[in-house]
């Protein structure tokens, strides 16, 4: 079981890392972290990655994973990805996305009249690219899978497992994660932090994006 | 704001990830990626990632966080992780582990006679090590902040963001990286998760850990 987990400049460390940490250590499973080039790719907080392979050399997975970015309106200008996913996604059984890593399945046609869930800020933004937009932390749709900000490719990843390897052996690696959440606010959603946050939230990331 | 991300070979890489996603993104944090050499570190399940100091460089910091690892008793053995914990601890105001990266602290002195928690599997070995273990998620007892397994970082750094910067900031953080977790079983605890499960579990990480 090949899985490509896609790298790019600019991306979110830890939309990549929680799926990784999910399906990365499943039986039979090579994991590739695949880049536009060789070169270490650095995340949007600093995290330095290194590629295995190149988007050249890889050109068919059975799951490809793909992180978002604060920067994401660079990244679909950039086309690097999703001229990629447009040649691997018809090879692979599953495509998936965390949080805007969307908006490049979108930008490659894979989500036109799907419906898919991204980051809560950015929901209109995938809309506007041809989604049906839930406002589901994870949302399946045939092959493809997306999931909501960041932390959500945890749960998206679990459910993943559960799917290819049961549910059994998706409850096993929760308890090895030991993935029994207790967030010490109830922020985490637009739904439930307080308005002028959220306000204040998309404003910021706005400012990130661009 | 120097916050130090410990890199060793074979740590489970979502207990630093989880923790640098919250962190490092922080108004005036220098994230350092530090490891015993320059060369870039390969975590349990395949990722490699790139330092960018050396212990040998870096000798102070104002937040350390320690990674576990499924092979927790070879990096013990190794001693360079603690050795370098032993130096930098009194430079610190927090000193932070996620998972089994608590037995590096308590290879280091940091824990003994004080309250912290671990991975559920090695609860015992750490107690064995002189902490007063606890099987609460998240363990604060001054300036010294432990987690549990692996994804249980998420919830320390943002409990750590409240700390330094105040919950206003630590509920933005929450909101932007979407943390409003909804996994697809109740099994991330053994507590929660069927006996046979945690007998398995536990079994199955024995044999990683050697």
């Amino acid at each position: 079981m090949e899985i490509a987990f896609v790298l790019y400049p600019g991306m979110t460390a830890l939309d990549l890392i929680g799926p990784y940490e999910v399906l990365a250590h499943q039986e039979g499973v090579a994991a590739h972290f695949v880049a536009a080039t060789g070169e270490p790719v650095t995340a949007d907080a600093g995290l330095v990655i290194a590629p295995t392979t190149t988007f050249g050399e890889l050109d068919r997975a059975d799951v490809v994973v793909v992180p978002g970015s604060s920067a994401w309106e660079r990244v679909l200008a950039d086309g690097a990805v999703a001229a990629w996913l447009r040649e691997v996604h018809p090879t692979a059984t599953w495509t998936t996305s965390v949080c805007t890593g969307s908006t490049l399945l979108a930008e490659a046609g894979i989500l036109t009249g799907r419906p898919a869930t991204t980051h809560w800020a950015v929901r209109d933004a995938l809309a506007a690219r041809g989604a049906v937009v839930s406002t589901d932390r994870v949302v399946r749709d045939g092959s493809v899978i997306t999931a909501a900000g960041v932390s959500a490719g945890i749960d998206m990843a679990l459910t993943l497992v559960g799917l290819i390897w049961g549910d059994d052996r998706a409850k096993f690696t929760q308890l090895v994660i030991e993935y029994a959440p207790e967030p010490p606010y109830d922020a985490g959603s637009p739904e439930t932090a307080p308005a002028e946050l959220v306000a204040f939230a998309r404003s910021a990331l706005e400012g990130r994006s661009a």
